[in-house]
């Protein structure tokens, strides 16, 4: 059956969902145009019919029950942008179940629960749309599902928290301390109320999942990454790391080793000149390293209203294009047979950026490389700083490749030690 | 009719195909995983049968006449890889008759005669694959093609020709000639013999048409580009532009204004906090602003082997994919019914960097302010510079927006003047 009017129909209606809407009433005659399919808004789930509103959407479109959205016949798509496991897995299972694709923007489900909903679109062979669900305006997914269709992505890192990466800038372009940096980027409407879950990591590890499972072509056990927020660093590392020629990001590692994959989100020293180091602000940015087309850098808007609704309807315009002419073929692509292994933290082989609080007397920089040795953590290089206390003084130490199993090790054993006055602070070293 | 293993016809193996032969041969199973589609080389054109190259291909394989493997009935698609206008759009039309889809890496075909192959390919309705025309390993046109397809693009910036790249980063890097960067570039390997395509920008306006084609969608009339290579660049223009905050860049440039299009490439100051700023040596990217999305930038390696058979690849694998379900839907990206109205250059508006060399005595720089000012031309900073000669200075202007037409008069007049000792610099300033 060709259709070329395809019906679309969304639950939600908060900051991506008005963009969608914004979108198809006002540049429909634009896109029917350019591909010669027409979007029409049919069905919108909201949760209050009352609620003022940034668009308008008529009385008529709405409705508070989101079965109404998927079951009404005059919907093709559905596009579910509300988030959160369930009930979001229920709604899409059932829209897959009628045979209409889907498209979301849900990071949590597909880290956490990707099963929930892969499992039925595969069984019914319908597709999920989800460019949306990572670094918003970014066509990454595409790129790395079709674009380097031939290659494997041996590791990628990404800036994909446009909250944690503006605090970070503030902190490194001020010098303010990280609790002040999150309360300007609260107050500029960037950071949530409750910060949680951009600075302890838990969004940068939904979309690392995400990334990893088409990057690797493995289903990725969400609760084997390792999660660091950015709650500890402060601005006196920032000025060091600087120092010394790097910066600091909180990254999404994805690695896929012979051994297995790494799997980690944390603070990262990388040096100034790396391509992630320049992003700033708000932006997201992937650098990936593919077999054949060697490195790449992908940057831009990570969210926000129009950006993520921009990767909404990449994906509507690509399943309605599919619709039209009665053939599913990005189906295939969301197919991960195999459970990747992540290798556990402990066997990490990384550099390190060591930052000691010593007393101020002869002995103590010995004791302590003497027990970095005993670990066989090689030092590469070392610096006292300058300090506004009197009684002790920071020391920095870059280290070579070593395990981290050992370097925490070594860690636990000089924080114990008199002489040093502070929990050592790690951050592990890049590229 | 449904086909799972689909015949692949190679025109051309020198750089590009042998990378393209070698990752059908190499990685035919993985692609197959992934895919389920199996990518078999069936025939391949060369000129000689027995040149020694890097890769094997049997002999059987083998012509040296292009059209037995666009007439091979077991080869489904054809990727062109020779270059050049004739009589390689002859085989692609051949082929397209045929109803074989093409994949093809040549710009200046796609840049000064696209109609002689893209006529055909509406006609008959068959795709050609072109994303290894612009930026090796950068998938670019497919993102602008489907990451972005609810979007306008307003303009875009790119360093597209890693050549000229280089050789401005060696300049940059240790304040060599232009003449002494070039013949190290021929010494690495990245500059051609004859490098005139390159370093006088055509390469560039090549890749600048097919991008504006895409990102505007509309025909593009190559003769009115305006092209304007490297070759006058010296070593004190880069480190005064840097004292200044500035990176030069040779840029191809194209915006969608309400009155035309701006399609230019030439030398340009970019701020050094811009993202194409830090992009070195033979890397290429991608700067452009979505009206949706917002600033986007895509980075990676534009040229060599493996990159660009990459990219071959990722087409081949669509074409594939929709050989294989029997429905060609990239057809309709190709097509760009209107014509591109290009604005003169004459009417463009800039910011300009004028490098002045001018007798050392009083008076001069009052001259030639009075005559920028006559031609309603701001001066926004003037800088004089420490000179090797005792007679005469450089003076280095940067001045607000100006309409190039006026700039040009202006320095017409004071490039007669006796107190001015060598023709006046000038290069646009962009961001």
């Amino acid at each position: 059956m060709i259709k070329k009017t395809i019906g679309v129909g969304v639950i939600g209606l908060g900051t991506v969902g008005q963009g969608v809407a914004h979108i198809l009433q006002t540049q429909g005659r634009r896109i029917e145009e350019k591909t010669g399919l027409r979007l029409e808004l049919r069905k919108v789930a909201v949760r209050s019919l009352s609620k003022k509103r940034d668009i308008f959407v008529p009385k008529r479109l709405l409705t508070t029950h989101p079965m109404e959205v998927i079951k009404d016949p005059r919907v093709d798509i559905v596009a579910e942008l509300v988030g959160g496991i369930e009930p979001a897995a229920a709604w899409i299972r059932t829209a897959l179940m009628l045979g209409k694709p889907v498209v979301t923007a849900n990071k949590a489900l597909l880290a956490e629960k990707p099963e929930r909903v892969y499992d039925v679109a595969e069984k019914k062979h319908i597709p999920i749309g989800i460019e949306a669900s990572v670094c918003g305006g970014i066509p990454i997914l595409r790129s790395i599902q079709e674009g380097f269709a031939s290659n494997q992505i041996a590791h990628f890192y990404g800036i994909v928290n446009g909250t944690c990466n503006t605090i970070l800038t503030s902190m490194s372009q001020t010098g303010m301390t990280f609790s002040a940096a999150l309360e300007l980027a609260k107050k500029q409407g960037i950071a949530e109320a409750d910060p949680s879950l951009d600075i302890d990591g838990f969004d940068s590890a939904h979309k690392l999942a995400v990334l990893a499972r088409l990057a690797f072509r493995m289903q990725i056990p969400y609760k084997k990454i390792f999660i660091q927020g950015i709650r500890g660093i402060t601005a006196e590392d920032i000025s060091y790391a600087r120092e010394l020629g790097y910066a600091i990001k909180l990254l999404a590692i994805g690695k896929n080793l012979p051994g297995g994959l790494e799997l980690r989100v944390h603070p990262t020293l990388l040096p100034l000149d790396h391509p992630l180091a320049g992003v700033r602000g708000v932006y997201n940015a992937v650098f990936l390293h593919a077999d054949q087309a060697g490195d790449l850098l992908f940057y831009g808007r990570g969210a926000g209203r129009m950006p993520t609704a921009s990767a909404v309807l990449s994906d509507l315009l690509e399943l309605a294009k599919e619709l039209s002419v009665g053939q599913f073929r990005s189906v295939q692509s969301l197919a991960a047979r195999h459970r990747g292994r992540v290798l556990p933290m402990d066997r990490l082989v990384s550099k390190y950026y060591l930052r000691f609080q010593v007393a101020d007397k002869p002995g103590v920089l010995g004791n302590i490389a003497k027990i970095l040795g005993r670990h066989s953590i090689s030092i590469l290089s070392v610096h006292q700083k300058e300090s506004k206390e009197t009684k002790s003084v920071p020391v920095v130490i870059l280290t070579y490749g070593a395990f981290e199993e050992n370097v925490r090790r070594a860690i636990r054993l000089i924080d114990k030690r008199k002489d040093v006055r502070e929990k050592t602070q790690l951050i592990r070293v890049e590229a």
